[in-house]
């Protein structure tokens, strides 16, 4: 089944203490959807400005994506730029130009209002409630947030909370939405707001799920090399709600192994600039490096 | 096999966000030995003074600890006290007296020098060192640390890790020993001081292992409930060498098992002030919750 993906659409300039790039690939739904493509068909809801490059166009061509829910505007596309710390746990945003973004309204096409398998990547709660609530009968509807939103859009998003299924957000985020400092006593709170499945990212740490009865442990790969974090935390979203839209078995059961293809992809990610490893993956390297995680954790 | 835990036995007074205690049996040896006690013989190694109680003595005696090597001196047993902050990550001394410890130079009882699986629980690396130099001929030494050695006997530090065969520290203490922040990267740099076995902990984390080939990812269980993670670290120790002295398995994969176990052990001690939910364990108890925690790894 292909999935539905809304969110950021953006150039990022980035520099972390190993890399830096111009006017890269961006953006909280292009990570999504690129990671979402390994699995299944995307359907991408944003907005571009006239300045977005052809050849990122292709790119989501080429994987695939289906592009009529993508508005192209008069304008600038939302330009963001920033800059790891040493420790790449920590970045400062250097400038940001909202363009066409700033009056972004996701108006989905008429035959996106069908589709079962739903991410609200990180945009304004808002904007999120508002593609929900053009939807129809969404089978699986997972949404993600930043920081950001719980400072200036907290009622929003706790209208949003009480209409998902899934709610990813990471650690420091369920720590200050929750005042809860464990993150299993944060998960299993954020459950009482709406949700049944809480995914907690840890980055590094990998993430962990509550389901309501039971958490569940996912590990990160481990990288030796970390190049940009940049959208890692997009990636793993993405490639979750992709593989539990192309999964046959129980959701409980898919959403354990799609947060462990969330954690493989997102390594991908964090391999290259913006998204420059992910976009050149194929599908048998993320099986390669999924089976070596596997081994990597058995016991 | 019997193992040989070498360390400090200690009287705690902990103060932590939910539950305090005062004089509680406490020190890095005294986890380490509980912890080790379920899986093999245990010689414990260490000092105490005539203030010690005899409860805590016959504590050890119950776990079946061999104290012939625990010296008991006239004057005060190493006391320390400290007082947690609200996430129990940092914490702060209140008091420290040394007490009989000041003066300790471990002298091991003849029977003890031809032990083949020794653990230099946190000491002076001084002292860790004195012990492997009365020992006869280890299969397998483990050695543990912490912060305040890497900053006062950096030298004796890696004169230890060029003799040992793992070496267990944390993350902050891996970072500030090599200089990376990565911490897969660290474990590697540390292998090139000596250890096969680098160990990193990484608290509610996990843990990860480099064996010189590749890394091993050991999960934490997830615990809602906090009490107190005092020895935490050394009872992951004690539990992974006692396992390890127990075990039928090539050394490799029993490593990876026995921080399974260690991660287990942890987690209950975590659950009780001190000592106090670790030593009224079971052998049973550990296992159910280690398959529990397979479970919640599964996928």
């Amino acid at each position: 089944m292909s999935v539905l993906i809304v969110g950021s659409t953006a150039l990022d300039s980035i520099k972390t203490p190993v890399a830096q790039g111009h006017r890269l690939l961006g953006g909280s739904a292009s990570h999504a959807a690129i990671a979402a493509s390994f699995f299944t068909r995307v359907k991408l809801v944003g907005v571009v400005g006239d300045d977005f490059p052809q050849a990122y166009l292709e790119l989501f061509r080429r994987r695939k994506i289906d592009l009529t829910g993508l508005e192209l505007r008069k304008g600038k596309t939302f330009f963001w730029a920033g800059e790891y710390e040493p420790d790449m746990n920590r970045r400062r945003t250097i400038k940001t130009v909202l363009g066409v973004f700033e009056t972004f309204k996701p108006q989905l096409p008429e035959p996106h209002r069908a589709a079962k398998f739903v991410l609200l990547a990180n945009i304004a709660p808002t904007l999120q409630l508002h593609v929900l609530e053009q939807m129809r009968n969404p089978r699986f509807v997972a949404a993600d947030t930043m920081d950001l939103w719980l400072n200036t859009a907290l009622s929003d998003l706790l209208k949003l909370l009480s209409r998902v299924d899934a709610f990813i957000l990471n650690d420091s985020e369920a720590r200050h939405l929750t005042g809860e400092i464990n993150l299993l006593r944060a998960a299993i709170k954020i459950t009482k707001l709406g949700p049944k499945y809480v995914i907690i990212k840890k980055g590094e740490h990998g993430a962990i799920l509550w389901d309501g009865a039971r958490p569940f442990i996912a590990p990160a790969y481990p990288l030796a090399n970390v190049v940009d974090p940049t959208g890692a935390g997009d990636t793993f979203a993405g490639a979750l709600v992709g593989y539990l839209a192309s999964a046959r078995t129980s959701l409980p059961a898919a959403i354990r192994r799609g947060m462990i293809y969330g954690s493989v992809v997102a390594s991908f990610c964090c391999e290259g600039l913006g998204l420059q490893r992910t976009a050149k993956l194929t599908r048998q390297q993320i099986e390669r490096r999924l089976a070596e995680l596997k081994r990597l954790c058995s016991f």
